[in-house]
């Protein structure tokens, strides 16, 4: 399906300028992530890989994207109320951090059974933790009563316009990163799928840009409801995945959804032993870490479903983060 | 002391320009590796630090360069009839990749209880491994046989110029990408001492190009010869040290010793608890991979006695190395 350029922000609530917008709206607080490549990743993979590294991000992931233009985008007044979110993840951290740098008081709802580092990560930006049951009413119930409480804005992990616009910067500059160099462009792009925040701003960047280039999604087959909503061409939920990528144990949302089922050239799933092992070859060879959520990603591109589709001789990967307990590897 | 920059080549057998050469020569084959920086670590330490990331190196160390140098410098004749190293570690593949990449046999003798996969790392490259007894005597032995049997030239993990020249291309890139954006230098430089070869190819390559410049060592308290030998003012060899950081685990040499003597402001030695703790600083905050003798240049930056030294507002660390057993980390 082909949506003109001028559609998208009546079809999706997000268009390249919301993307442009944002990246002038966070380019005092966000990095500019560097790229990188690997000679032992391109033989494997049988084409060229390039490396967006948003695990080089600040918070160590994408997600200080999207936080920061949504928060630093609020009105004056309603900022001065402060924030709200559930999140034991980075998106904890990203709305911690944003809401410091803008100088406004952060409520985050965590399960009473997250890991106490990133408990801790969060409190070292300043911001509030608030303590729910690890299920979806007690979450909302908590995340409810603080809103009711503070008056602080909902800001959601990936649902949102702004969210989705921010998260659309890393594919923004990646796009201007690779083309500066000797003209030469990528023929695909493709980003791991949670709720889907990050694979849909890279939609609407990369399709509004380079129209041309082929849109891939990658998820683990243990919380594969993105492909097979794609398949099915319907929502589809994802049930209580178990996948070690944990940052991708979420369905789609009613905003995302859409963007991902008009513009995708394919989902690739992957195994979790192929997770693992993706993760390793990284660390080994680029020596950057990475989570696994991340080499979710890099597992697609080894796989010989994306290996044997023609015509691409240049894929780019956004790393989404690098944020893992390294007190307990995976391998 | 004071030397004048013509008198180095007499002096210590190596100047500005045999790393200028080098530079020139390894151009073809070795990585320009970029420059880090994290702002915890510079709060921490109480100025900017600059990482200069030889872990992203070919073979994930600085010991490429000098290998690289080393190598492509024979002549053909000479070349022909390969080279020859002893080293179970990054100096290993470091010969085995430079022979392979100037299309010359390359002979290692390894300890027969080297670990397995650095072993297959030097086979990997085409290198013919040849085990010795883990002591210098059948080190020596094994070596010298392998020399006379094949011709081949022994290619030094440290002491000789060549091998300085090379390792120096990595302060010589460091300088000119740090004068480049906006004008200001670094204040010092620091690196961990082992052999003696990064910290010599440094002191030479600064002290000509940028003689206000510290340079300072960095080395494991348990390992702490060339400390002793330079507040002694003499050599002082290191016997059996057991440190963590494996490469810098080696006694100065008859070139290294005396630049080290004439150059350094001084050597900063750390425990073996804030090896580690360095070591997942740089991890967590950093998300790169770096090896344990990299961490002893991290946290020596990180040290009261090196924080307290003032008018360094920018210090330049060269991270030697990301060559890590992923499945047995120090914590």
């Amino acid at each position: 399906m082909t949506t003109s350029l001028t559609d998208k922000k009546t079809t999706y609530g997000v268009d390249i300028e919301d993307v442009r917008a944002a990246a002038k709206r966070i380019a005092p607080y966000a990095h500019i992530t560097p790229i990188m490549t690997c000679a032992t990743i391109d033989e494997l993979a049988g084409r060229s890989v390039l490396f967006k590294c948003e695990n080089f991000q600040k918070i160590g992931a994408f997600k200080f994207r999207g936080a920061c233009n949504a928060i630093m985008g609020l009105p004056d007044d309603i900022a001065a109320k402060g924030v709200v979110t559930h999140s034991s993840g980075n998106h904890a951290q990203a709305v911690a951090l944003a809401a410091k740098l803008r100088g406004i008081p952060a409520h985050i709802v965590m399960p009473n059974n997250s890991v106490v580092v990133k408990k801790n990560a969060v409190l070292g930006y300043g911001a509030k933790v608030y303590e729910c049951e690890p299920n979806e009413q007690s979450r909302h119930e908590v995340g409810e009563r603080v809103e009711n409480e503070t008056g602080a804005t909902f800001v959601s992990p990936f649902d949102d316009p702004a969210i989705i616009a921010g998260q659309g910067t890393s594919a923004l500059e990646f796009l201007d990163q690779t083309s500066d160099s000797g003209g030469r462009g990528l023929d695909a792009i493709i980003t791991p799928i949670g709720g889907g925040g990050l694979i849909s701003g890279t939609a609407i960047t990369c399709s509004s840009l380079q129209p041309s280039m082929k849109i891939f999604g990658a998820e683990p087959k243990m919380a594969d409801d993105a492909a097979r909503s794609l398949a099915k061409g319907e929502f589809v939920p994802v049930e209580n995945p178990q996948t070690i990528a944990d940052g991708l144990r979420t369905s789609t949302g009613k905003y995302t959804w859409p963007i991902i089922r008009d513009h995708l050239a394919g989902i690739t799933t992957v195994s979790e032993e192929d997770i693992v092992k993706a993760m390793r070859l990284v660390w080994e060879r680029m020596k950057i870490l990475i989570e696994p959520s991340s080499a979710v990603a890099v597992a697609a591109v080894l796989s010989p479903e994306l290996k044997a589709i023609p015509g691409i001789d240049r894929i780019g990967i956004i790393i989404s983060g690098g944020n893992v307990d390294i007190d307990h590897l995976p391998w």
